[in-house]
């Protein structure tokens, strides 16, 4: 089964972490609710709460993923998605060698993101 | 005219910030390739990078702006969205009484954002 790992930052703010649980809550929910690319979605935070990226793996894991595709959702390439999430993801794909975990690039570089910014503010606009 | 003002948190990392002119520049070409929704666009930052929030909004006056649109270029509503942005644009409005700026819910909250997870990931996924 294809799995979908998003992984954010991670806050002292439990409101923020509750943004991104909202936003896991919603992806399973379009999953429910299109051609599914990804049978199973689970979140992961880098720091300051929980699940850790290794447990979220381990949690697709034991639901039977053998391909994982991890996406940071950070908006900008800095130490964390350069060094700190790879060197997790290669930890994580030692202690589970029979899956296949992909680390796509982080959010922020998504084509769409300018686009979605334009409609964003534009329904938001004054006018 | 509409306007469109990207504010980034700002980073220490020169590459970035970068990244945010990279992303500003797109959103101009978003903007002569299509029915453009605001005639201008520009970006600022929060901290450690200029042009400032006060900066941005100036120069978008100067070049004949009378609605601005703020978008807040942040993943999670903390003290930066909540009140520091906010009381930047409170500031900036006072010094510029004839132009109207709406300040948009951060990029995190915007409704296409899980919908943009996945085809992020799956443009990226293993198989």
């Amino acid at each position: 089964m294809n799995a979908l790992l998003l992984v954010a930052h991670g806050s002292r703010r439990r409101e923020s972490n509750e943004e991104i649980r909202a936003l896991a809550a919603k992806l399973r929910e379009l999953q429910n609710s299109q051609r599914a690319p990804f049978a199973l979605t689970a979140h992961a935070f880098l720091e300051m709460a929980e699940p850790t990226i290794a447990a979220g793996i381990a949690e697709l894991a034991a639901q039977g993923a053998r391909d994982i595709a991890v996406l940071p959702y950070l908006l900008a390439a800095g130490n964390h998605v350069n060094a700190d999430i790879p060197r997790e993801i290669a930890a994580a794909a030692r202690a589970h060698p029979r899956i296949t975990i992909t680390l796509a690039p982080h959010f922020g570089a998504a084509d769409g993101v300018a686009q979605l910014i334009v409609e964003h503010a534009r329904a938001h606009a004054g006018e």
